[in-house]
């Protein structure tokens, strides 16, 4: 079994600090939150430029080659809704630690991505929901189906199709908690890989709280085959908890330094 | 479902502070140690008094009467392998706060606790080994339906018999851990319920990373099905673990405060 793949959330255009630094080209604040996230043991970085409907194709080139030419050729997860954008990014992107990742496609109106990842030798993200609400488990399932045969027909490996159950807000959605649980555990089952926003389960919760519940969370879904997330990896006990839980379910071997590696 | 059980093991005879204060019949220790496990959220107290051959029976019930008449009838784990001091204790145990449990019958010379547990209606720890070795699952499997069908036998509920899987050492068993959570889930699958001594999993590792590792493992458990365990409820990350995880399985309601309570 493969090591968790935890994907650093935190280049995104809803910080101020991130959007300035985006709409001037700005490096320094960019490669100072990529460094942060890779010294905490962050696998891939995602980018996340907003719609950037007029300027997201030179953008998001330019953070693709700034951070990869910074970085050791970082592998990446390139997030906006701006296709020709993803595109852009990967016809400058050097797959030599990993393919990039598309985030996101969905079985509703983002389902072209699928295609985009495909003809791109990308991963995809893949939302197991469709345009409307939240789906049980049965709506999921039929989902992700509906997902992999797409991805299967223009050529994708399964294993490309990283699928999201969606993790919803406790606060709220407490007792569907165990529910996305279990669909995770499904993902594993089929041996498909999986992902998702995991910080959206704490949402709205106390400051001191979102670490703890996190974590647990985390350390749940891994145990039920969730293969990645997409996590703020400065969060030390998440990520103590990431490394513990690839320990015990064996895909890392214990040393006392563990924590430090 | 139900809240998870958690049982406070800190008044142990290994501890030379509550030795000293077994052998002089010196309240102080004892109390301040069930009060400081129960501030923090144990639920059940275990009351090792070691073999205790001479002096059992008496000391037991000493036991018993300080700790319930101390603290509104906490309920207890009478651990020794004296089955006299186990039965004296149970002769004065006041059942209004739960049944006692006693600490502990296998699937080998220690068989005939669950009889002893059977005849007295308490619960009984069923540790799913035999006198030799480590168990793989199906061996686990086979030790349980012995058990289980002699507790039937003797008229126990099937939900008094608490199985323990064995939980494991990571520094050397790191491999079996998987099968041990396996093992956890086949006994929630079946129905009933299971307990072990936790920090098994981290014995031998620094002493910073062990309550990291304790709190990724209970997680992990909890998720698969286990209803108890016996642990150091001083452990802050531990509980905080616990209680995270009633929420996520939905054996408790969420509030912003539920860290506290």
């Amino acid at each position: 079994m493969a090591k968790f793949i935890t994907i650093g959330e935190r280049i995104h255009c809803i910080s101020p600090v991130i959007r300035a630094a985006m709409d001037a080209k700005d490096p320094a604040p960019i490669l100072k939150r990529a460094k942060e996230q890779l010294d905490a043991g962050a696998v891939y970085l995602d980018v996340n430029i907003g719609p950037a409907e007029k300027t997201g194709e030179e953008l998001m080139k330019w953070a693709v080659q700034l951070l990869q030419s910074n970085f050791d050729n970082v592998p990446l997860c390139l997030d906006t809704a701006n296709r020709k954008a993803i595109e852009a990014g990967i016809s400058v992107y050097n797959r030599s630690k990993g393919k990039p990742i598309v985030n996101s496609a969905d079985a509703g109106g983002r389902i072209e991505n699928i295609d985009l990842a495909a003809a791109n030798d990308a991963i995809s993200i893949a939302l197991c929901k469709g345009d409307a609400g939240i789906p049980n488990n049965d709506e999921r399932a039929a989902f992700l189906q509906m997902m992999l045969e797409r991805g299967m027909e223009h050529g994708m490996e399964p294993t490309d199709l990283w699928f999201d159950p969606l993790f919803l807000v406790i606060k709220g959605q407490q007792d569907q908690q165990i529910e996305v649980l279990n669909f995770i555990k499904q993902i594993a089952d089929m041996g498909l890989n999986s992902t998702g926003g995991l910080s959206n389960v704490s949402n709205m919760m106390p400051k001191h709280i979102r670490p703890i519940m996190d974590s647990v969370t985390v350390a749940m879904a891994i145990n039920n085959g969730l293969t990645s997330a997409i996590v703020n990896p400065c969060d030390v006990r998440l990520m103590e908890t990431i490394k513990s839980a690839d320990i015990i379910m064996n895909h890392t071997l214990y040393a006392d330094s563990y924590l430090e590696i």
